[in-house]
C-alpha cells in the first residue's frame, strides 16, 4: 500500500481526490492538511464524507485521516499538492526535500520554459531548476516519465481536454499548424474562491466568455501541441497559431472543447475517426466515439470521449472533446 | 462471484444498477435485457458506458454484457429487474420459478396487503401469494430476512427517505402518531418516460407540488411506520395520520424529506438526536448528523443522512432526511 | 410623474425595481445611489441595463439616471431603500426629515412591536417611534393605509407568501392557530453577499434547509397572521404556534410555500377553493387556482399563485402559495 | 390599435408573444388559435396567464382572448403564424388571401432561393413565388421593407445572433470571407416537442454539440452575411465558408455566438470596437460593449449585446453575441 497525503484538502480537488483514493485499492490516505480547519476532525469540515466511509460493498474505504493537520508527516509516500501556484511551489520544494514523491495540481511545473511562466504568472520562479525533472503528468503522452517522476505536474482541465483532442491530427501533419478552441467549463472550475461571478445568482442560466485577453492554459496547450506535432515527425515550423475563447456554463462539473483546424487535403469523417481511434487503441481512458459526447458521460470518471468529424461543406476538422475537469483534467 | 442479470437495463435505475455493480467485488453483471434496443451492444446505447471499462485504478470493470437481450439467461443467480409495476410482477414470477433470486425495483410487491396494492395501482396483482414471502427490501428493517430472502421488494425513494427519518421517533413512541411529510425530490426520480412536465424548459428554475389527491408511496410509508411503531412497543391504536406532500426541485438527483411531528412531552435537540444517533449506531449507510444535510452529500452513494431536531418554539419535532434516489432509494 | 430615487441600487433588488419601474407610466427613476460605484455611469456597473433604454414597442423607457450618487437629491418624490437593516434605518429617517416619502424594503419597519425587533434583530432600533406610523405594505392587507403613508415597510418574501397562504383560513377561523409552513426559495434571496454556501458550485443540483434556530420573518408572519385572525373575527387566544422551516432550492428567483394547518371541522377541497377564491375575489395580483402553482409562473411578475386544498385522509388543510422573491415579496 | 391574432399559441413563442403584446400599446392579441386544446379558455390550458392581466401598474393588459380557436377571424388585421415549417406555409397562404399581414416565426420564406429551402428542408415549397416578397425580418437590416411588408419572415435564433455578430466585420471587408460559429444555446430553442434530449435529468449538468450534419439555420446565415458584404462593397467572390456548430447548454433560454475570422491586416481591438459601435449607433436593440456580454443580460428583452475584439497573438478576430431566443431571435 501506497502511502498518501492530501496536502490542501479543502480544495474542490482536495476533496475529490479523497473520493477517488478511498475506493482504490493500492494508495490509502494517511493524513490531510489545510490552511484552515486545521485541528478539526474531517468530516466535521466535510460531512458529507461519511457518505464515503463505507463503500457499497459493505467494506470499509481505505481512508484514515481523522484531524486536518498543518504539515504532512514525515514518512508519506506520496503527496497531492492542491494549493495555489506559487504556493503550491513552496511546499513541493519541502517535500521532495525529504524524499516524499509530488504530484502538484497547480501550474508551477507544467511549463518547461521559466521565461513563459513569469510571464504568465506574474511572479518569480522559486525553483526553475525543478522545471528540468518534472513530467507533465498526462499520461496518454508521458505514461512512462510518469511512473519513474518524483514530480509529476497534472495538466490543466481546459489544457487536458484541448491537447488530447488535437495531437493526434497535429502529430499526423494532418491540419495547418493554426487552430481554434473554443472551450465550455463548469463552474467548479473556479475553485472555492469567493467571487460574485460564481455566485449562484449570477452564473445561473447564463453563459458567458471570460479570459479573453490570454487564459493561462494556453501555454500549457501550446507547448504540448509543439511537442506532439515534432514527435508526430511534422514539427511546427514557427509557432503554432493558437486561438483559445473559455466559456463559463451554468453546470458544476465538465469541460467540452471543440477544436477547428484547417484540413490540409480533401479528408471525410470516416477517415479521421480511424485515425484517431487507432492514435488512442491502447488508452484505457480515453475514447473516441461516433456520435457527439455530452460532458455528463464523464461525470466523476477519469474518461475523456472524443469525436472527430470533418465539416463536409468546409474541409475544416473539428474535434469535440469532454472530460470531467475535477477527475481527468485535475486529478 | 454472483452472477447477475440487469432486467430493463435502459431506465435510469438499470444504468445507475450497472455502475454500482462494475465496482462491487463480489458480483458480475454478465447480462442485461431491455424492451428496446434489442441486440444491439450496450454501449452503443450508453456510450457513456465506456467510462465504466476501466477503474481509476486501472483494472477493468466486472461487467461483461456487450449485446442487450429479451430474456434473462438460465444460470443467473440474481436479477435486478427494474420494469414499471405490473410488467414487474410477471417477469418475477418467470424468475422466480427457475430459481433466479429476485430485487424487484418497482412497487409490486412492497405493500402486504393485496387490497391496499389494489386500490392504490388499480389493476388486479398477479401474484398475491408472493407478498407474504416478499421481504420489504430496507435494510436497517430487515437486514436479517433480507440476506435469506428470494425476493426482496426494494422500498421507493421517498418511502426510504420518510420511514428512515421517522422509525426511530415512532419506535420510541415519543412523538403522536400524526405526522407531515414535506418531500422535495430531483426529477430522474420521475425515469426516462417522455412527459412536458419533465422537459428541461419546463422543470428548469420550477418548484412544485404534485400528487395531491395521494402519492403511491403514501400506503408504503404508513405501512412500515406502523409496523416500526409496534416494534419499539408503541403500536398506533388506529391508523397512523400521514398528510405526504412531495414536490419537484430543478435537480436531477436527491431527495429530502423535511418531516414534522408533536413531541408528547417537552424534549430538547440533543435528546432526540442522541435517541436518533443510538438507534443507527450500527447503521454503516445511516448518518446522523448535527447540521442540516444537504441532498448533495448523498450524490451517486449509498448514504442517508439525518439531522433531527426540536423546533423549541412549538416543541414540535422536525426531521430532516435525504438521499440518493437513484441509489439508496431505489436500488 | 412621480420622480423616484432608489438608495442602494447595486442590490438585486435595486435592479430589478429599475425594470419594473422602467416600464411604469407614472413613475420616473431620477437618480440612484449606492455604497460602492460612485460616480460611474449605471450601464458601466450594469451593461445588462442597456437592455432597459427602449422598450419593445420602440419608446424609450422612464429612466434617467446615469451616474451613481452618493445621497438622493432633495425634490425626491419617493424613495425605495434597499439596504440592509439598520443601515436602513438611518437612510430611511434622514429622508423622511426632509419630505420624501419611503418604501423601506428591509426589516427595520416591519414589526410593530420594538422589544421583538431588538430580539430578533439583535441590536437597538434607531427610531421605534416611527414603528408606529409605518405601514407593513402587503396591499392585499393594508392599501387604503399604504396610499396615504409616508413610510411603507415592504415585507418580507417568505413572509408574504405564507400570510397570503393563511390569512383567509385564520380569518375565516376554520383552522386551529397551529400552522406549519415548509417554504423553498430561490437563492437570489440571499442577495449579493458573497458566501460559500451560494456560491454555484456549492448550490447547485442541492436542496438543504436553513435558519433551523428560528429565521427573521418568523416574528413578522406571526404578527400579520395573528391580526388577520382578529380582524375576521376569530383571535387568536395564547400565541399562535408556527412552526417556519425555510428551505433553499437551486434556482435563482422563486418562492414557494406549502403550509400545513387542522382543520376544525370536516371541510372538502371545493369548500376552501370557495372561501379563498371569494377573499380574493378584488386583488389583482393574487389568483387563486385549481392545479398545484409553479414558481415559474410568476417570474418577473406581481403576481402571487394559491392553491388550497384538503389532505381528505387527514382532514388537514394544506395550502401552496407561490411568488417571485424579488418581486412581490420585495418590492 | 392593431388587432392580432396569435397562430399555435401553445409554442413557447406563441405565449411569450402573448406576453410582449400584452404590454404593447399599439397592438391588442384579439384571439389565438392552435391545434389542441381548441375550445378550452386559454388561462385553463396556461393559469400562468393570469399573472398578465393586471400590469404592475394596476392597469389591465391589452389582451382579449378567451377561447382558443381554430381559425383566425376575419378582420385581424395582422396574425402571428407560431407553427412548424410546412404546416406555417399553409396557413400564411390561407391569411394573405384574405388580406392578414402576416409574420411567420417558422423557416418557410426566409430563404430567397427555392432550391435551397427544398434541399434542406426535404419538402416541395407549396408557395414558391411568395419568396420574392417576403421579407427577411432582421430590422437591423430592413427595417424600411419591413415596415410595409405584407408577409414578414421572422429570422431564426441562431442566425440572428450570428449574423448581428459578423455583418460589420463583412460589409467593411476587415475579415476574410471564411468564418466559424461557435453557438451555444439555452434549451427552449427546441420548442415543447417531446424528445428524451431535452428531459431535465439529460439536459442538465451537460454541455453537447448537435447538427454537426449540418444545421439548418446555416443557409440563412449564410445567405445573409453574403447580402451585407456584397451591400458593404465587398462581395464575396465565391461562396462564403461558413463552418456552423450549435451547441445545447443546461439553461432555459438564450443565445451566445462565439464567431472567429480571420482579419486582413493587423487590426486592434480599439478598432473593431469603434466599426461596430458606428455600424450599430442608431440601433435600438443592439449594443456593442467593452465586456463580454452575459445571456442572461438579454432574458426577456429584445436586446442583441456584441462584443468584437481582436485576439492579439494570432490577429484573429472574436466576435461574441448574445441575446434571448426566445425574443429577439424568434419574435
Amino acid at each position: 500500500m501506497i502511502s498518501v497525503s492530501i496536502v490542501n484538502v479543502t480544495s474542490y480537488t482536495g476533496v475529490e481526490l479523497l473520493r477517488l483514493l478511498a475506493q482504490h485499492p493500492q494508495f490509502v490516505v494517511t493524513s490531510v492538511t489545510a490552511r484552515s480547519a486545521v485541528g478539526k476532525r474531517l468530516d466535521e469540515v466535510f460531512p458529507q464524507l461519511r457518505a464515503l466511509e463505507h463503500l457499497p460493498d459493505g467494506t470499509r474505504a481505505a481512508v484514515n485521516p481523522a484531524i486536518v493537520l498543518t504539515e504532512v508527516p514525515e514518512k508519506t509516500d506520496l503527496a497531492f499538492v492542491c494549493l495555489p501556484h506559487a504556493a503550491a511551489a513552496e511546499s513541493v520544494l519541502k517535500l521532495l526535500e525529504r524524499g516524499t514523491k509530488v504530484v502538484d495540481l497547480s501550474a508551477d511545473f507544467r511549463l518547461r520554459n521559466v521565461a513563459i511562466y513569469e510571464e504568465w504568472y506574474k511572479h518569480t520562479h522559486p525553483a526553475p531548476s525543478l522545471l528540468e525533472t518534472a513530467v507533465y503528468g498526462l499520461c496518454e503522452r508521458y505514461r512512462t516519465r510518469i511512473a519513474e517522476a518524483s514530480l509529476i505536474a497534472n495538466p490543466g482541465c481546459y489544457a487536458t481536454a484541448s491537447i488530447l483532442a488535437l495531437i493526434p491530427a497535429l502529430a499526423a501533419g494532418i491540419i495547418s499548424p493554426d487552430v481554434i478552441i473554443d472551450a465550455k467549463s463548469g463552474i467548479s472550475g473556479a475553485g472555492r474562491s469567493l467571487s460574485l461571478t460564481y455566485h449562484y445568482a449570477e452564473a445561473n442560466e447564463d453563459v458567458s466568455a471570460y479570459g479573453l485577453g490570454g487564459h493561462r492554459h494556453l501555454p500549457e496547450i501550446t507547448q504540448e501541441l509543439e511537442a506532439a506535432a515534432a514527435a508526430g515527425g511534422h514539427p511546427v515550423k514557427s509557432a503554432l497559431r493558437v486561438t483559445f475563447i473559455p466559456h463559463l456554463m451554468p453546470m458544476t462539473r465538465g469541460i467540452l472543447a471543440t477544436c477547428y483546424g484547417d484540413l490540409k487535403q480533401h479528408t471525410t469523417s470516416a477517415e479521421v475517426r480511424s485515425l484517431y481511434a487507432e492514435y488512442y487503441a491502447d488508452e484505457p481512458f480515453v475514447h473516441v466515439v461516433d456520435t457527439p459526447p455530452h460532458t455528463k458521460w464523464t461525470y466523476g470518471s477519469n474518461a475523456c470521449f472524443i469525436h472527430p468529424l470533418v465539416d463536409a461543406r468546409t474541409n475544416r476538422l473539428v474535434v469535440i472533446s469532454c472530460l470531467d475537469n475535477l477527475v481527468k483534467g485535475a486529478a
